[in-house]
């Protein structure tokens, strides 16, 4: 592409996502000029060691300035203050949108605070490692990726077009829908499986000292790969469950009274619910793998090449 | 080694671990001569095809016939019929040892029809993926894997270090520990996250069909990392939970407190208390990585090497 997406956008936020944007933004040329700032000074230096931006300023006013294009990587419940603080400083125009996991919070606490002629469109790249901060970022993020888009009344046609070229742009593919179809469909697909995941390696992380480090030691027997989405930003997912509170219990709900189903038929003895029930499930992760979303090589890949094993 | 372990073993029942033990005793030139059965004789033709074994026999009675180990490699609920069986066959100094992820049941079951002077060393090697049949199988499955052996009355110390022998030339680091606490460490290492996986693969399998294939489209979000497990085989996971009933339900009580008091914290808004909680699951796994049963690499390592990514 000749023509630039835009001149200059600013990223909010310099962790895994924020740092991916700039680095994949770059790596496929779809932007003159990437700002960008960090709440932490530390985050900041890092971020200009790395070289990954073209400017690293101090606030997020000054990010915005001058910007086509504004992208808050923040955890969520910092959304509505970041808006707060940039909405006078934007210029005629500007697309702003974030990243977050959840999107009818972000619209509430947002819309607000983007004046008149400018454009909000929330976003939510279906992206990430369980890793975090600056240098766990990496140009390759978003390729073959899922970018949902929640668009409200602060958007239009335009700067939704404008937004998913250059998400595309980014090798994502995107989707757009209504923000609270996106937390409730969110709350199952992904905040349920890190709330649970949490939670038994919490229940671990309580138990006596030396039965904690059998369970590390036999690991690879299931639990490992609990602990993997278990390690993601502590703070990004406090803030999830804070402000998709309402979609989280009603899936909860219907989780724990599942698990009761599953309990009973323990205590029951009923193996043929329970071999019932684990087949249906075994054709969940074909439709998975059928989906393009999840590698078909047994136990992720690791199995052969890396020393541990599962199971 | 120049001299072989055994010179003939058995193996009953040819899926997954069963032909990953042949071929790996086969790589590692272990045992002169292996034979085996299994109950379908679809299985036994696909074996014959595979070549994996020198012998593909018709019944366990027979396969067992002049062997100095036999494995059985069946869902731990036939591992007692199993054992009736073979019993009157088995040469006397034979040991017979199990791969299955219960021990005191198998101890149990089989201990009554284990003729004197043979010697019964139950087993549980740490490994597998959540594929099976004997296509799935592969050499180096055990490698750098701990295998728990739990020795019973019917053991004596030369069985239990020729046993041991034998799963070292596989690869693995053996573990020697009593079938009961074996069951308990388990239940919280193995089969309580089974079974949440396979709960929550359920709870989607439940959704209406527009909202399941959704959740399936975001499934990087953190959905399909359970998948995995729970796509693992229904008639041995079905026994396991039978079989280990008494520590799965004393596991699975901790486990919902744990989860009633997250569902609690996001219910009154406790941040502080989520975010606390969120901080000390992510030292487990660094502990799992330091303890050598888990790739350091983000998202399992698969998130680069294939086309999908993760959260």
């Amino acid at each position: 592409m000749s023509k630039k997406l835009f001149d200059r956008i600013a990223i909010i936020g310099l962790g895994l996502i924020g740092t991916s944007i700039a680095r994949a933004a770059r790596a496929n040329g779809v932007v003159r000029e990437i700002a960008g700032t960090a709440r932490s000074e530390k985050t900041r230096l890092r971020v200009r060691e790395l070289a990954i931006l073209d400017d690293v300023v101090e606030t997020p006013a000054q990010a915005v300035e001058g910007a086509g294009l504004v992208i808050v990587c923040v955890p969520v419940g910092a959304s509505g203050a970041i808006a707060q603080e940039i909405g006078p400083h934007l210029a005629p125009g500007t697309i702003v949108t974030d990243v977050g996991s959840v999107k009818n919070s972000v619209l509430r606490d947002m819309e607000p605070h983007i004046p008149d002629g400018c454009f909000l469109v929330p976003g939510h790249p279906i992206a990430g490692t369980e890793q975090s901060g600056p240098d766990a970022g990496f140009a390759e993020l978003f390729t073959n990726r899922w970018c949902i888009l929640t668009p409200g009344a602060k958007a239009n046609a335009d700067a939704v077009a404008k937004l998913t070229s250059f998400w595309q742009a980014l090798g994502s593919e995107v989707d757009i829908m209504d923000a609270e179809h996106h937390d409730l469909v969110l709350a199952i697909t992904s905040h349920i499986p890190h709330l649970i995941a949490y939670n038994i390696v919490g229940t671990v992380a309580d138990l006596e000292s030396d039965t904690r480090l059998e369970v590390i030691k036999y690991s690879a027997s299931g639990f490992r790969d609990f602990t993997r989405i278990a390690a993601s930003d502590p703070a990004m997912w406090r803030d999830v469950f804070l402000a998709n509170k309402d979609a989280v219990l009603e899936m909860l709900g219907r989780f724990s009274e599942d698990l009761s189903g599953l309990q009973r038929a323990i205590r029951r003895g009923d193996g043929a619910a329970l071999e019932e029930m684990f087949t249906r499930t075994r054709e969940i992760r074909r439709n998975v793998i059928e989906a393009g979303q999840e590698t078909a090589e047994p136990d992720f890949g690791r199995a052969r090449a890396t020393s541990p094993d599962p199971d």
